[in-house]
């Protein structure tokens, strides 16, 4: 994406190197306001949080934010009294040098778990990152932000109100510890439309649901994910009706859609990306539960890998998810081939046929139920040697 | 073990390779009584169930038995009609061919799932089985059940109820789609006792409980877990008084672990047996839910594998568990290596020395929430590369 496709009125960006990354590289972002924007933000429910992620819900609820501080290299999670006290202090030296209040600084950290994330390198990097803010910056911050992401992530949607143009601008890290529940990674949202915070939390909270809530890498859920978003309100937009709320509502999801979607596509090792869909389920709440099971299942998604339609092991999950479920009726479908109906094999020619589909990257993997009329699905991956690599050295 | 060493007084035991194990090999198991045994079972909880399942929950009801039949290279699971039929038709072949009834007869299968089982394959192999069953042939069955399993799993405990000495012998296998609840994969155990079949059934259900209920090897739940013991009498004891159950429980529960621990050490390209304990849980179901939970992680199970302390992915999947829990108030152990003291790393030197404890093939973790008095303990193993090229290739 060319740089310039993501500016917003009213935004700029930047990044630099501040030691904090053992490979080296940038590893310091910040995403700055020229004025008070309508900010909301949707958080890891994760029992243990980070230090970050505990100051920024704390700050968020004003409702109003100028800038976004994030860190690559170290989560600041897990360290004591001395997490809070070290992201406090990264963000009162960005404040310092911005010229604002620190309660209007929102922050989010990323990396190692258990490390003392060490101020001091944020502080004295501060200077040549505020000289680094620039209005076509996001991707240098998109850049700054990746641990083991193999590519930075970005969306951008247009949107119109009132005959004023506005743009939603979406920046995502994660490949790793990614099944988000209410959250998701790291994500940061910028728009120049004029909104209130409340509604902004709302359709942050929507968009969150349908996008970063139904992808899993590996089942594991960070104790850093964050989704922050941040409206400066230059494009100059009347107040927005129930139209224009939903026209944004539909931006928003498709950026945050196509971000996540990307962090499945990057998901530790994966070489597939799969839709997992489950229909005809008694209830919203089965369907999901299934779609889950399904998505998380480490012999299907070794299977993904495989490029082998073992619908064996989909049923399998199935019946271990404890959803009301006769196997008897279940149908399978990959992409458009039918490889299981009613609970059996529509033979080896489908069976080829499917495995066909499971050469592309991208495939969905379609359950019916048959037993009533709830459905919801997941974005997965394949569970691969490379994951095995990545996880197994990531430390050492 | 030498094969003398599992003979257990009035059954005899045997193999056949019948062709049904794409590779070859012996795939077919026989273990037949002299007399009607007392039989106790314990099956899958998975809502798909495998046609032999079936038939055997329907058979253990009777209490008493003489054989069990199983075959490995197919599950008959997800079969449609035609599996119950071929599980009916070749209990059939084996009671004709060994004088006895059907209903008398108990199935297992495993193997692939959703490919029709050929009964006519069994039933042609019917008559060199017969031929086969030997006093001192159960290490023979043991092999004949293996699929991904790489050793054959035995187990042996010798007892003494009223000056008559009695034994108990399990065979198991399972490598994959290992979380029985409730169940495991197939275990099959025989015991000269003389016991009521309702005490047989209320040992195995508790021995079950604290064994093959506490093991995973990747959080898949099979559709064909099935766990028989059948006691022939023959060792000639008086019914068992309380002291006498006690001690033939503890016998049971001792054969019936150290197969699990077998299971997870066999676990699917699994180099590390790890024994996950969570101690000071406010309830029991927290304490198990938060032990399945670390234990099932893909990213701690990499971490296991890379002999890394990685504890901030212990801690992380503990906070997504759901479980009540103070972060400040936990500690973890690797061994007797305390690595993390309320909430925060014990610095480097201790790390480093938990590391060291795990370059062992079998090591634990031991988590000490503080907040309450139950605990729990889960048996489980590392997630290799050698795991993501077995299950990626099983059917192709």
């Amino acid at each position: 994406m060319d740089s310039n496709q993501c500016v917003v009125k009213g935004f700029s960006a930047g990044a630099v190197e501040a030691g904090i990354k053992k490979k080296g590289g940038t590893d310091l972002a910040l995403i700055f306001a020229d004025r008070p924007c309508a900010a909301a933000g949707v958080f890891t429910t994760n029992r243990v949080k980070a230090a970050p992620v505990l100051v920024s819900m704390e700050r968020i609820g004003r409702g109003t934010a100028r800038a976004v501080l994030a860190n690559s290299g170290n989560a600041n999670a897990c360290t004591g009294a001395s997490g809070p006290s070290a992201a406090r202090k990264a963000g009162e030296a960005a404040a310092s040098a911005l010229g604002i209040d620190p309660e209007e600084i929102l922050l989010a950290s990323t990396g190692v778990i258990g490390a003392p994330l060490d101020a001091s390198r944020i502080e004295q990097a501060m200077p040549s990152l505020v000289g680094a803010l620039r209005s076509d910056g996001l991707m240098d911050a998109a850049r700054a932000i990746m641990t083991t992401d193999s590519f930075p992530k970005i969306s951008v949607f247009e949107g119109e109100s009132g005959g004023h143009s506005y743009r939603i601008a979406g920046i995502a890290k994660g490949a790793g510890m990614i099944m988000p529940q209410m959250a998701t990674m790291l994500c940061f949202v910028i728009s120049d439309i004029h909104i209130s915070s409340r509604n902004l939390q709302k359709a942050l909270v929507e968009a969150t649901g349908s996008t970063f809530n139904r992808i899993t890498v590996d089942g594991d859920t960070s104790t850093n994910d964050t989704v922050i978003a941040l409206a400066s309100g230059a494009a100059g937009n009347a107040d927005l009706d129930r139209a224009g709320l939903e026209v944004f509502g539909t931006g928003l999801t498709a950026v945050l859609n196509e971000l996540a979607r990307m962090v499945v596509k990057d998901g530790e090792g994966a070489t597939k990306t799969v839709h997992v869909e489950i229909r005809g389920a008694v209830s919203a709440e089965q369907a999901e539960r299934a779609a889950r099971t399904v998505a998380n299942s480490s012999l299907v998604k070794t299977a993904f890998y495989g490029q082998d339609p073992n619908w064996g092991r989909i049923l399998a999950a199935l019946g271990r998810s404890g959803i009301d479920m006769n196997p008897d009726l279940v149908d399978i479908r990959i992409d458009s081939v039918e490889i299981v109906s009613r609970g059996m094999t529509r033979g080896e020619e489908a069976e080829a046929a499917g495995a066909e589909r499971m050469k592309n990257p991208e495939f969905s993997v379609v359950v019916d139920l048959h037993i009533g009329p709830f459905s919801d699905r997941m974005l997965t991956c394949d569970l691969t040697h490379d994951y095995v690599s990545i996880n197994a050295d990531y430390r050492t």
